[in-house]
């Protein structure tokens, strides 16, 4: 999928909500565990209900394989789903991924071919060749973290010395590794004040905004200081949408919240 | 596993070598290629003839994953395999992992509960709390990436200034998570310049050192650098053990590698 894709599904559904797939067994209705595959289930029903308030579905990879096997095939059979019957809808594996260029070639190999999602997110802490396998296929995008939403993002990312910002680092060197076409960031939602500074570093780049929701960010806030003119900004929502209920009614309760978020958003995009 | 049953495996087998299961269906030997499981099959007999040579075996997640539900279903009979026939060699599942702390929860309930390994791979860009789930495990350790081998790790983790290296960073806050009985770190062996610095900062930690081998580190120069009175090391060697042939008698060749570094290692340890 292209930017230009990507932009027009936007402004078509006047929404720029990923639903974050960060699907636990633990955590779904009761009624769905008497089913062959109970993850892959969820996923389905929550899709079927939501898609119309969403451009992105983000599965994080993590849920998946804390499944074994049967994680695995769960994903598959939901980025299966969304490839054959929302192929316009941007996928996110949401994987974390950072190696050696050898090592990072079967990651890519793993996630943009065999799987076929649009993207994943990329640690940087390996520089360049652990990079640049993710950025060879045309279409696809690895989404780099430059600066993350949780406590622990200012132990590395965020020092002292203003002038000295690993994640202003992250972005100005990546942005020789590649350009927007194939480059998006994590930037935490919770961190307004940054947003403004990496504008100035990615002007053009798609950001990915975790944290509006369960982690506390204000949209209004958020898209005042992120968007571009060609919108330029995902927001996630994971466990506030697809946890909202876990009665049997889930699905429309989900598509409920997402539509409350898209609702939100349609007032702040421009034509 | 603790500490002390690994350093007494490496007195006793006189050896400080971890082999790295980097195992790629592209690259082992045809015969294989009609076994159900052509990549367990390769691992199971590079293991039955490695390990008297070796302490410690390291799957590497990514070319596992590469080959989808197959990859992961051969992931889990290799851990099975070690933990079932050879309780004694420590395990890396090397993955690389860092996420939040919900996130990361997953992936410790994953590598060191589902498939049982004594340690896994992690990434620190995201900060304490997506450490801290892999070191709430009695007897299990996060090997947190330090100084790696590539050629970005000078795009992040080594800066201009000497005295602000993150790397160095990296040691010094990582030191108030946890100490050496849960804690390791991944160093590159082509650097030695660096180990009597990473030394200071962790005198007592285990050091996982790649790049040996294939990316031409001098063992005698890094065991100089690295060895602490407790050994303090574990060198790995991926390619240049298992790849060694491709004929029938891969499995006596890849022994043969093994046995020569073991030799020399031997040379390098006290008692």
């Amino acid at each position: 999928m292209t930017l230009d894709n990507l932009v027009s599904e936007i402004r078509k559904k006047r929404s720029f909500l990923c639903v974050g797939l960060d699907t636990d067994v633990k955590k779904i209705p009761e009624q769905l565990l008497i089913e062959d595959d109970p993850v892959f289930a969820f996923n389905k029903a929550i899709i079927d209900t939501t898609h119309p308030y969403c451009v992105a579905y983000k599965p994080n990879i993590a849920f998946y394989e804390a499944q074994g096997v049967n994680g695995w095939r769960s994903l598959e059979k939901t980025i299966g789903y969304l490839n054959h019957y929302h192929p316009e809808i941007f996928t996110i594996a949401d994987a974390k991924r950072g190696d050696i260029g050898n090592t990072a070639h079967q990651y890519a190999s793993a996630f943009f071919e065999d799987l076929d999602f649009d993207s994943l997110t990329v640690a940087p802490y390996m520089g360049r060749d652990s990079v640049e396998p993710f950025l060879a296929y045309e279409g696809k995008f690895a989404i780099l973290l430059a600066l993350t939403s949780n406590p622990g993002a200012f132990d590395f990312q965020v020092n002292e010395e203003v002038d000295k910002q690993l994640f202003e680092k992250v972005l100005k060197i990546s942005t020789e590794y590649a350009n927007a076409e194939r480059l998006m960031y994590v930037v935490g939602a919770t961190k307004t004040e940054y947003i403004r500074a990496i504008r100035k570093i990615v002007p053009d780049s798609f950001l990915l905004i975790p944290g509006v929701g369960a982690q506390g960010g204000d949209l209004k806030a958020v898209c005042e200081a992120a968007m571009t003119d060609k919108v330029g900004i995902l927001i996630n929502s994971s466990r506030g949408i697809i946890y909202a209920s876990r009665d049997s009614d889930f699905a429309e309760v989900a598509a409920g919240r997402a539509q409350v978020l898209q609702e939100e958003m349609a007032k702040y995009l421009t034509d």
